[in-house]
């Protein structure tokens, strides 16, 4: 045995050797690939062209998918790892592009600079060569002198403080800025600009949190107030940042909200909470746990880590989403009934009836997921 | 205009050929390198070395990690290249290895080999070169004589037939023949198992759906009934197949899985029957969508997508999972109170109590989950 086991490695040895110096040509491959895109990134620059080729990205991948089989590779394989180097290639590029002003000249406000989501957006401005002023209450002294010439000036404050901070800074602000928003709300905030600034409004919601470094395929929802026209430089500089532009009505932002954020959020905190009240043995439940699972409970896990303020202005925000809520909890009431009678075939036609109204999206869904779970195999 | 766009094209083109060459290069050293992993594996094969080498792959990914830098690249990047390289290397090994059977002299009898997951584990037995019979509804005239000689029985019907199909094929087994069962629940399949088979018995219970082609990395949990060292092998096959074996008792298992399985499912129904009730814009709400929000929905989605009546069979398996159900229903109706009356501080103190209570896990899912959503930006 221990004969076979010196042989095994005698003959292991040389064909691992093998496999790291094909790595590390690779690497150098990569490293030279990186280079090249560099200089393209360069030359685009000049000529004021945009990063992000989709099409070019999707010829790449087919012809690749091609060559895969003609080399006896998965074409899966191949795709999978493309979508890896041309994201981290697209990364690359915005990083670079971030320079690049819309309108370099012009003069931004971050209204609460100071917080997460202000400073990651005076940084963004900064970056891209803009004369980028901080507002803050220490400062709020000299709010006067800091509004003059202004092109821009940017609410990025706590949603209870909102509306508030619009009324005190709109005297000041010159009649040709733009005022803007980032709260998580539309409805309120744009109605009070509109009504304390005569010059041109646009509600702004980013749907991501303040810890992002790029933009990248980032949506930002844009809710136009007043004076689309002069708004313009402001959502193309957005775009070029990498964010995708999503416009909408007040109205119906604060709607699709009520969902997307309130209602979701919440339906987490009651599971995680229930899970705790339960005692559940959450450590031995991970052991058994298939990937689906865990990816599950990792969003449960995922909110809990995070600011409770935050989510608790989310989800109090109005009347109508604590409303929605309480419609929820009171909506899983109807349940109870099939529990207690054990009656599956209730079960089998109620779920039928949401699968219809999910449509296509199901299989969508289940497409997407079932990548996710691939990706969670490979890594943990 | 026209002369400059002239002039950009001349200038990007050789660059793009020059990709595309290094993109050819990296293609044959991939098909290169799989031809050199193919040979580790037939010398595997040749010594019975297992497959998966965790430390090799981790040394492996360490030193990348470092010459990514000596070379000017993300060593981040170069991970998560690597990892793709890698599962496609284990994929292929053991897809290679599934031939090889512990103890390819068995005979293995699948009830229910007819069904999904029955045809699964008839395919993996087979293609590991045992020898595999099927019993179903339609030959079981046979059962007697396909009984004879057997050293496995796995009994993998609908949870509702489990327990009469273990108690009308006992008596024809061998006494020295193992009975195994795949149900979901394990302690009423396993204590009839024990009570009308004198001789070795297992409950298994794989953690996934029966569309998988391999079982890398799945989770199959076993609760040992009687003579485990007869189980051995069976349980090292499965092992050998590429899945994580978790040990449990009947109890045990049982009362994780009404987390895991019954209370999520239906917590994720729930959700979804309320989508349906409130007719929310589903499409539209997608366009508002974070990465993180699309991939919660598709979570819903996915549920919805898959048979009813599996689903049925998970949630309502038995009293203790319905009344677990109804507890959480109920539980919910604790938040009422704190909704109308907009008490935030309550929620931000029930909060923080939960987020105790969820410790390190936490960040942990924050990062599994930080990382999903890069794979889905990625991708999609």
């Amino acid at each position: 045995m221990k004969k076979d086991n010196k042989n095994f490695q005698d003959q292991i040895l040389p064909l691992r050797d093998e496999i790291d110096a094909i790595d590390a040509k690779i690497l150098s491959l990569l490293a030279r690939r990186q280079a090249q895109v560099e200089k393209v990134v360069a030359l685009k620059k000049i000529h004021s062209i945009p990063v992000y080729h989709p099409a070019r990205e999707e010829d790449l991948i087919s012809r690749l998918r091609l060559q895969s089989q003609n080399h006896g590779l998965d074409p899966d394989f191949m795709e999978n790892l493309y979508r890896v180097i041309l994201r981290q290639s697209r990364v690359k590029q915005t990083q670079k592009m971030e320079v690049k002003g819309v309108r370099p000249d012009a003069k931004i406000l971050v209204i609460g600079g100071e917080g997460q989501m202000g400073s990651l957006f005076a940084n963004l401005f900064t970056k891209s060569g803009y004369a980028v002023r901080i507002l803050t209450e220490h400062n709020w002294d000299h709010a006067r002198d800091l509004c003059q010439d202004i092109d821009l000036a940017l609410v990025s404050v706590p949603i209870e403080r909102t509306v508030q901070v619009i009324e005190k800074i709109s005297p000041f602000l010159p009649s040709t800025a733009l005022l803007a928003d980032l709260t998580s709300v539309k409805k309120k905030p744009v109605a009070r600009m509109l009504s304390t600034h005569k010059g041109p409004v646009l509600g702004v919601h980013p749907l991501f949190g303040p810890t992002l470094s790029c933009l990248d395929k980032q949506i930002i929802v844009v809710t136009p107030g007043r004076d689309e026209t002069a708004c313009g430089w402001f959502t193309e500089q957005l775009s070029l940042w990498g964010a995708v532009i999503v416009k909408s009505s007040p109205d119906e932002h604060d709607e699709i909200m009520e969902i997307v954020q309130a209602l979701r959020h919440f339906a987490t905190f009651c599971f995680g909470d229930f899970l705790c009240h339960r005692q559940a043995k959450l450590s031995r439940t991970l052991e058994f746990s298939s990937p689906i699972y865990r990816l599950e409970l990792g969003m449960v896990g995922r909110l809990f880590a995070q600011d409770p303020a935050l989510y608790a202005q989310i989800i109090f925000a109005t009347k109508g989403r604590r409303a929605l809520l309480k419609e929820f909890i009171l909506s899983l009431g109807r349940h109870v009934d099939m529990l207690e009678t054990n009656d599956k075939q209730l079960f089998v036609d109620k779920f039928r009836h949401v699968a219809k109204w999910f449509g296509p999206f199901s299989d969508q869904a289940m497409r997407e997921s079932t990548f996710l779970i691939d990706k969670l195999i490979e890594r943990f």
